[in-house]
């Protein structure tokens, strides 16, 4: 058992807590909370930590199951004590396990073949989310959630977005970060061109749009651009929209939360329009 | 000038932003930053305070006249420090104004009484927000902000609701605020009787629910009963909806973040069904 807060893989637990720059590096990431344990596949998981007290307590079988598949594929696991785990952990109250995660790296090119391949098959419309510099990790976890959600195929963000591996965005993504493919530090000029050599349409919501989000046809599929949370999009990233549009906003409101934008525009893109159901 | 954080004013301010039982006791809420100052009519504001750099530097026509007219009303006003400032501030990065405003009291019969008026004379469909129980800041915030957008009527919500003068909540409704009524301390039980009379139907999301959120008529009226962030609604609280209804959510996820659902239904309410535009 670990006990001391000294101890070098408690360092390098913090480190990889406290610094994006170190999670890329290594590539990386910290999941915490039982849940998230159960969710993360054993041949992501690096190393596991768990709580004393948690070790001591009884516990659900799928729970002892997934511990001894780590074990026997040989990943590091160990014991920590509660100042230890307190440490560690990024919530003030810990659930008593921590894992060491391999990131995801999916290809932009996969994920949009992918999602025409249903559109062929299943008449499926593709839906994607393109995030310009999004900057609260509550507001990426809640647009990773609600895509999910949604049935969003993918989500791309640019470089300049809050890491998707921060410790807030994973815990607001509720396990959704597992389940929607995205792709970090992407260029919105080369998805969008992707996009459109698939028909998939990309919409901006912006001042110049003439129709209301509610109006459109979004038969086809979407690409919805959302910029950030102070600013909005840049004019050189609207540009690279289709189409405009506009979310109608009553009182004196100048613009929604982005994820709530993002929110609004997938589940009408979706469910919205008049023959309704699964467009 | 006040320039040490041992006045015994700016203690009390420490005190209104630390606590909701003193901000209660007193009927005072705290804004701050210039945008919110703005906001605030000068009837509602007892106290206004003024970093020192701030008065120093040239400001626009309409602040200088704010102030002037604080100082005509005989307001107390007053210039601090910066490092008095940021001990006062909830934000690490304070705006530089900050002013203890009055609480705002809505009465439940008149908010619904306004909106059936405006159903009567405008053909306008009344929209209200139940909330139960909500316990994130940034979300209650976010419902408030969105809820204007919509266009609704007003909220009510429980006594076990987070502080709607949480200075964390405040900044996150981004104004909507002072331009939203809203009752704490609400009995949902009363509320929606009231309701029920005006023949506004109050929905919830439950998965009893047999219709989608998309499919459902909602004109005459709507009422959205939103639980708890975990828990979701109390059995009791869900029976008194006249009507349950589902949002579809594919892959795993269990439930949609409390506000995206608020959220999507005020939304669809307002602008979804065939004829769209307005209901």
């Amino acid at each position: 058992m670990i006990s001391s807060t000294a101890n070098s893989r408690v360092k390098h637990v913090v480190q990889l807590r406290e610094k994006g720059r170190e999670r890329k590096k290594e590539g990386v990431f910290l999941a915490e909370g039982i849940r998230m344990f159960q969710e993360t596949p054993v041949s992501r998981i690096r190393e596991l930590y768990m709580e004393e007290t948690l070790a001591e307590r009884p516990q659900t079988e799928d729970f002892s199951e997934k511990i001894e598949a780590c074990r026997q594929a040989g990943i590091f696991v160990e014991t920590v004590s509660s100042e230890v785990m307190k440490k560690m952990a990024d919530t003030m109250s810990p659930q008593g396990v921590l894992v060491v995660a391999e990131m995801f790296a999916y290809q932009p090119e996969e994920l949009i073949r992918e999602a025409v391949k249903r559109r062929e098959q299943e008449g499926r419309d593709p839906l994607f989310l393109l995030l310009e510099d999004v900057q609260d990790p509550g507001n990426l976890g809640t647009m990773i959630r609600t895509a999910e959600g949604a049935g969003a195929d993918g989500i791309f963000m640019t470089e300049g977005c809050v890491d998707v591996y921060n410790p807030k965005t994973i815990r607001s993504t509720m396990g959704s970060l597992y389940r929607m493919p995205f792709v970090c530090g992407a260029s919105l000029l080369e998805v969008t061109a992707l996009l459109k050599r698939e028909k998939i349409t990309t919409y901006a919501a912006h001042l110049k749009g003439e129709k209301f989000f509610h109006e459109v046809d979004y038969h086809g599929g979407s690409a919805f651009l959302i910029g950030n949370e102070g600013n909005g999009l840049r004019e050189e990233t609207a540009d690279l929209a289709d189409t405009y549009l506009k979310i109608p906003m009553e009182g004196k409101l100048e613009s929604l939360n982005a994820a709530m934008a993002a929110g609004l525009l997938m589940y009408q893109s979706r469910y919205g329009g008049a023959d309704s159901a699964w467009h």
